[in-house]
Parts: C-alpha cells; structure tokens; sequence
C-alpha cells in the first residue's frame, strides 16, 4: 500500500470533487483525510486529500491530469524527508530549535546545510554534524555575496526549502527569483505592522500591547510575501524593547518551526499573495 | 435557488465522498463549501456541505437516503431561524450578550421566552419585548420545580435549542432526557478542570494561572456532556476569586455565544460525547 | 475610612517611594494595593496605591504636593461612577456591551447620552432609559458636525470620558483637543496594522492570518494615539473580509470595555504617547 | 556600583513598605524595579525589588532583619549563575529547548547534569559538553533508584534548582523531601485537568477544545504543587491524542523554559500550595 498527497489547484467549477473522488473510488483509494475551499470571489478551487492503495504515482496523476480542466496544478506527492538548506545570521534560537526538532527525528526533512554570513554558529550545528559554511558579506557587493550563496547553494540536487531562521540581510530579486516559492522567513512583526529594520523598537516606540511574529514566503517585496502562520505574545508597559526581542524570540522560533512543518507536510497553497493552508 | 446544509453521519467505508458528490453533481448543485471528518479508530465518517440549486429538499433528502448505506444518519437542512428558549438564574452577562445580537439580527433564532427562577432579569428581558418567565425554585422538589418549566416550555413548538446562560441549578437526568442533545450550557471553568459548584473559588485555591470557560451540550453527569467550545484568559496571583469571577464573565458570554452560532448554524456533529465541528 | 486613588506621574529620582510612603505611613494609611513603573530611559516614575484610612482628601493631596519635586503631577481621587457619553454610528455589538455592563452594575459610570449621526440605534439606547441624540451629518461640513456635537455635549458638566463606540468619523483636530486625552476609541484591527477605513478588507487583502482590535485615546493622528489594550483572534483562509467583520466584532467590544474598566478605574497613565498601566 | 534582589515575605502590617523604603533611601540606593503584593485574606505581604548601589550584601540583609518584624523571610541576592540539575526520560524536546538557550547565554544558569533513566538522549547532552548520567531504574525498586539519583546530585554542592524535563517516573516523597521547593516540573495539560499518565490521551477521550501545559513545584501529591506557569493551545476533533502529544511538545517546552527562567531570576514565591510571580 502507498499512501499519496493528492493535491488539486484550479478554476472552481461544478463536479470537480465529484471528478476526483470518482477516480479515487475507481482506483480503490482509501481517503484519510480530505480538505477544500473555494474561493467564490476570485473563483479558485483547492484540494488536499491524503490516499492510500495499490496504485502508481505516474498512473494517479495522469488520470487526474486527463480528467481535470486544463490550467488545474496537480501535484501528487509521496511523503518522504524534503531537503532544506538553513540560512542565518548569529542568532542562535530559531536555528536551535530546527536542529533540534532533526535531531529528535519530528522533522520530515534532511538538513542540507547551513550558511550563515558570519561564523558565530558554527560550533552548535557542526556538533550536530552538519555542514556549516560561512559566506561572510564583509566587503562584498549585495550581488557578489549572493551569488556565492547560490553557488554554495546549487552543488545540491534538489534543495526544496531555504529556510531563512533569522537571516537578516535583505535579499535581491534575483536571489528571491532563482528559489521562488521556496524561501520561508520569519519576521519578528505581527506582520503588517512593522516591516523592516528592528520590528522590536518600532513597536516599543508605539506602544503596542502586543508583539508577534510572522512566517511567510519571500517574494521582491521586503515581508510582504504570502503569510504562512503568526502567533503574537502579551506584553505591557514594562517591556524594554530588549525585553520583547528576548521574549519574542519563544514566539519567532515556534512559529517559523509551525510553518516549515506545513510546507513539509504540502499544506500550503499560495496564490494572490496569499496562502490557503489545509 | 435554494441552499441546503446536508449534514452525514455515517459508518466509513470506501466511496462515501464519490457518491455524494456524484448525487451533488447529477442534480447540479454548486458546493458552496464542504468539509469532512474521518475517526479511523472508531470508523465514522461526517460530512458538512453547504450547496445551491434548483431542487427539492425532499428529493435530494431521499436520493441521499437510496445512495448511502443503511444506518447513516442524513440531514439536509434549509437555513432560516432556530426557535430559542433561555434559561437563566440573576446574571445579566450571558443573557445579556445573547439578547444584544438578536436585537442586532446577527443571530438566526427566534428567542421564544426567556425563564428563570428569580425575577432580577426581568426588567431586562421585557425591554426587548421578550416573554420572561419567573419559576421559582423555592419550597419546591427539583422535580416539581422542573415539571414547571418543562409545561411552560412544551407550550411551544419547536424549541430547537435550550440555551443555560447562567442557569445556577442541576438538571435531573428527566429534564436532560426531555430535551436531549437539545440544551447548551456555559460552566464557568476550562473543563474538565473544577467540576461543579463555584469553580472560580476552585481555581483560586488551586493557584491557576488560567481560567476558562466551556460551552457544553448537558448530559446526565454534571458538567460532562460533550463540549463544543472552550476559551481561556491568563490571570495571576493579584486575583481574588470574585476578580476571576469579574473577569471570567467576559469569556464565559463570549464562548456560550460562539457555541450557539456553532448549533444555530447546523456546524455541530455529536458522538462518543464529543463534538465535530465544522 | 475612606479610600483613595493615589496617581504619581513624576521625574524619577530617588526616594519617591520613600517619600511617599512615609505619608502614608504617618498618615496611618493602609496601602491596599500599590504599583509602581520607573522607565530609565525617559526618567520617569509612575506610581498607582489605593489607600484606606482616616484623612481628608484635600489634606492627603496637599501633603503629596510639599513633599514631592515640583512638576510632579499628582492626582488623589475618591472612587466613584465617572460620567461618560457614548459615541456611535449604526454598528450594535460595541454600544449594547457597554449598555448591559452598565444595567447589570458592574460598570463605574453614568452614562450621560448616546450621541450618533444616524438613529439606527434609539431604539435600542432609549430601551434602557438613556438619552439618545442623533446629530446626523448629512449635508453639514465637518466641523459645522462637530459643532453640534459639541454643543449637546457641553449641556452636560463634568463629562470624564467620551467613549466612541465605533463612530465611523474621523474627528477634526478641534474637537480632539477640546476633549484632549478624554476620547477613547475602539480600532478594529491590530494597530499599528492597518489604519484607517476598512481594517477587515485591508487584512483580507494582505492574507494575515490573525486579526484584533485595539482601543486607543484619540489624538490628532488617525489611529495613532497611546494604545490602552490589544487583543487578537485566529482566522484563516477561509475568512471573507464580512467573516472577519462579523468575528471581529466580538474582540472589538471587548477590547473597548476593558479600556474603559481601566479608565474609569483610574489605572491609566498616558506620556510620549505610550500608556502605563496598573 | 552592586545589583541585588531583595525578596520579603511577611505578615502584613502597616508601614512595610515604607520601612522598606527608608532603608533604600538612606543606603542611597537607586530602585530599578518593585513589586509589592498584599493578600488581604491571608493578612500577607510579598515585595521584591531590584536596587543598585554601593552596599555591601550582608550590611543590606542585616538592617533590613532589624527592621522587619520577626518572622519576615528576608533574602538579598546578587545575581549570578544558578545550578541547575536537569533530569529527563526520552523525550528530546523540553530538555533540548533548555540546551540551546543555555548555549545562547540566555540562561542564568549552569547544567551541572543530566540525569535520565535511560541512555537515549547521551547523544545529544554530551555534544554541548554536559556530563550525562544513566541511572536505570530497571529491576530497582524505586527507592534504590532514588537513593543513586540522590547519590549522584550530592557529589555537586549548591545544587539550586532540579529541573524535570519529562521526567516521566512519580518521585518518592523521601526525594521531594530532599530538594524541598527545588524541583520544578513539566505537566503536559493543563492542570488540574488531566493529573496522571498520558494526559494527552485523557483530553482525546474528553473531547477537550483545548490542550495545555503547565509548570510546577512538586510537592507529595502528585502534579498537585504550586503553579508556576501554564499555556494553552486549541485543538479540534481532527486531533488524535498522538497528534495532540505532538502539538503539546512546543507548549511544553515553552512553559517550562519560562517557569525556569523565573525561578533563575528569583521572581517567585511559594506560599498556600500557591506562587506569587513578580
């Protein structure tokens, strides 16, 4: 028995359901678990069904792709560890809290690697015996670093996720362009409030009563790609802006985890910058 | 154009899902939105669905009867108001937040009388035009107290919903069984946690740091029925009971209201004295 | 005995607390509650205690006064319902919390009138004895409006608060100062998120997956006065901008209430645009 | 220029504070921060402050003994690294989560030892070079057990805190006795609700909305010590209890970091089975 992410994105028109779960009972497919939603306004239709039976991958999806609208994303997936690169900076929480989740084995991913503009974090995730590279930025033009980057990045074959935990350089459209739809990052904002530059001091200076993080997908526009989750925390008066980058961390670090556990497990459609997650 | 809520609840088995949409699909309704549920432990299957089209309740009622195996339970439900009775005992909170969103229209229900064993919220009720019925407890068996109200209540028909916004005294198992699966109640407690009388004072002496409440549909054992919704608020050792009390009130009318929106709606699935909710 | 709200707003140096509390000390005062807040940064203190004993409020301000630096500002207030005029548009659920809290007791203020642009919400407002007074705006300039506005509410003396219950207009400059740090506002998004018109659209559009409201004072800048309280809820991709409407509408009345609990409490100090609060 | 934390916990009267106060003041010594709490019922009184100056530690304990009432539990601290005990089972995630913020600095902390009953999590103790103990409690009877655990702490002198990172044997009271008010424990629910074994899969079988964690002193009774902190997470039915076991990791970890990190601060006092956080 296999078992297969099913995943169907579309024009929303009457007796697609009906298409699909046609073919799942045609092929005796077992339905563990079934999600949909149309959107009326932009007329979208998404699926996500988990199946499993005594049925070829290649055969599933060309059956689904014969009986589907045209323009409609099929994607059928079978679980397995996806490869992901992280990126980061010095901050040691997020990236922390990745190894760890490896090391225990919860995360369905191999970590390729780890590249940091400086060298800070090498002595945690060579202990986890990791490859750490460092690709410092120091006198190099945005440009140059990053295609030092790319190259590191590109002596690996199918690199499905780059996870920026806590990278904090600004990437060029051509980087975000050259791994589109596969850089998540977390943003120390209850995004959109406060983009850019210290998250943490902008809120202080307002005087929110609260503070949050954001994990999305990266696109040319700094944080204002698809949001993947959020979470906020409480805070009052109290909170020096320290304070809060101290106490965010627990929530940065949970919430980039949160949404990379979605996008491992395919439960993420993005489209009109937006994300439906099943 | 008609729109129908068609809610099942079905042993699973292979095809469930293929033969709804198809019967969905064959009388051309448009699926508005579908959800669905799979308990592989216990082998149950539900399914909410929301369509539109040009056909007759009864038909598609019975087409789905025909199609679908012995057992399962089928409801195809046309959406208009619920008929509402509430019960309540001297708090105005609960009450009081359910009788605002009728005023406003935003509840489908109609509030058919309003009972409690005091007469302090009289005044209140009658200013919305509402019956209010006083039926005193005291010098009474519970038992005769009951068969009180349940006379009052049976002069309706139709009562779709009991709502216990603050009614302070136990049902008997008679009374539960009259309105089975029929009565919503508010404990003032994240349960299971501090069953029973005056649960505030409960969490005060446990030293809690969160407080909650839970809405429930009532079954025979006090405060264990299955539970549709819980929320819970964050306090600390600066709280005294009464302060909890004071401040619970503010979840408790919140999370009663959102577990009648859940009923009202038709979202709302029991078994194995849990709830599924859609 | 009589008790006290004892408020310090002062350029911090030391021995504040010692200087205060040797008054109340030789004053025989029980300190029933006591916070204090020193912010470095600015060299500011703050300081809240409720106090209970035999003295003269007069004579208890007097002597705060001697003993603390000049530019202190010192408030001691004898606990008692403040006077408070609501403003509105059409929307119920913000000015119905407010009006139940206040017939069920629990609210420590009059309730002076009700003042709209539209008379959507007499009904409701006269129900519970209080004068509604619709101003519309149709056909006047802004401040002409305002003028009105103004001129029934100066009838009354002594209002504390103005409460804007979801009032749809953005007040001028003028009638902000004339009732400066008095108005209180509710915002339905998490500020600094999305100011202005239509914060639920606005959120739709961006994809977030929380949204939350927040209750500020009014100052000249549309959304940017000192925060008194935040809260957020959970949503999805499954929200319309009307789901987040309608669900929204349930932290909003929260978030309001509480701020006005906290003023009417006196537990609000306002500096470089921030609040502190006890 | 010194930091202390001075910690009192008296029998209320009048003039605590003021006493207090007076000795800062003549010691000229600069309050950073102050927390006072009073419970009235209890006739208690609970003060920390953080102040800075030039005075050396037992000078400052010395006057303030004088000048208490007899009774008062008076405590100066510098602060400085505590040490800390870790002991867990198999689980990787909690004691993880206090690897790394160790390895950031974060924690004002040193890990004397780890101590487990298995040999599972070597692995990962021993990459951030801490000493790792195996100390099986197979074919011992538990007290046996206990006595090499009690062994093996007492070889380091000012053990200050034994942190249960999922420790998942019940200790004996001989045990509890031994590091009165020094353990602190992870529950994984929200407690009281779900006390014992496998508190996920009681939730399941209650059909709970919500799943939590909570940190505490042990005492004899089991998870009945006092509360230090506690956090939730919404579920819903599509939750198994092994998924809510997944999902409860991170609310696990979180809160017993934070539990720690309060107790390292000397924020908490312990009195009537209750904590006092400041």
């Amino acid at each position: 028995m296999k078992q297969y992410r099913v995943l169907i994105d579309a024009n929303d028109e009457k007796g697609l359901v009906h298409k699909v779960s046609t073919i799942f009972f045609n092929y005796n497919l077992n339905i563990l678990s079934n999600s949909e939603f149309v959107d009326k306004e932009k007329n979208k239709f998404f699926m996500r069904s988990v199946v499993d039976g005594e049925i070829d991958l290649e055969e599933l999806k060309k059956t689904l792709v014969e009986a589907l609208p045209k323009n409609t994303v099929i994607n059928v997936i079978e679980p397995k560890k996806k490869n992901i690169i992280i990126m980061a900076t010095k901050e040691m929480h997020a990236l922390g809290d990745i190894l760890i989740r490896h090391e225990s084995g919860e995360l369905e991913a191999n970590i390729l690697a780890v590249i940091s503009n400086y060298d800070n974090l090498e002595n945690l995730v060579t202990k986890f015996g990791i490859t750490y590279k460092t690709i410092s930025h120091e006198n190099l033009d945005r440009e140059i670093h990053e295609e030092k980057i790319i190259e590191f990045i590109d002596q690996f074959k199918n690199v499905d996720y780059i996870v920026l935990a806590k990278y904090m350089r600004i990437l060029t459209p051509k980087f975000v362009k050259t791994y589109e739809d596969k850089i998540i990052n977390i943003h120390h904002s209850f995004l959109p409030a406060f983009i850019g530059a210290n998250p943490y001091k902008q809120a202080f200076e307002r005087g929110v009563k609260i503070i949050g993080a954001t994990s999305h997908f990266v696109n040319n526009n700094l944080d204002e790609g698809p949001i993947i989750a959020q979470e906020i925390i409480n805070i009052d008066h109290s909170y020096s802006w320290k304070d809060m980058q101290r106490k965010g961390k627990d929530v940065e670090k949970v919430v980039l985890s949160r949404a990379l556990k979605l996008a491992l497990e395919d439960r993420i459609f993005v489209y009109e910058n937006k994300t439906v997650i099943f």
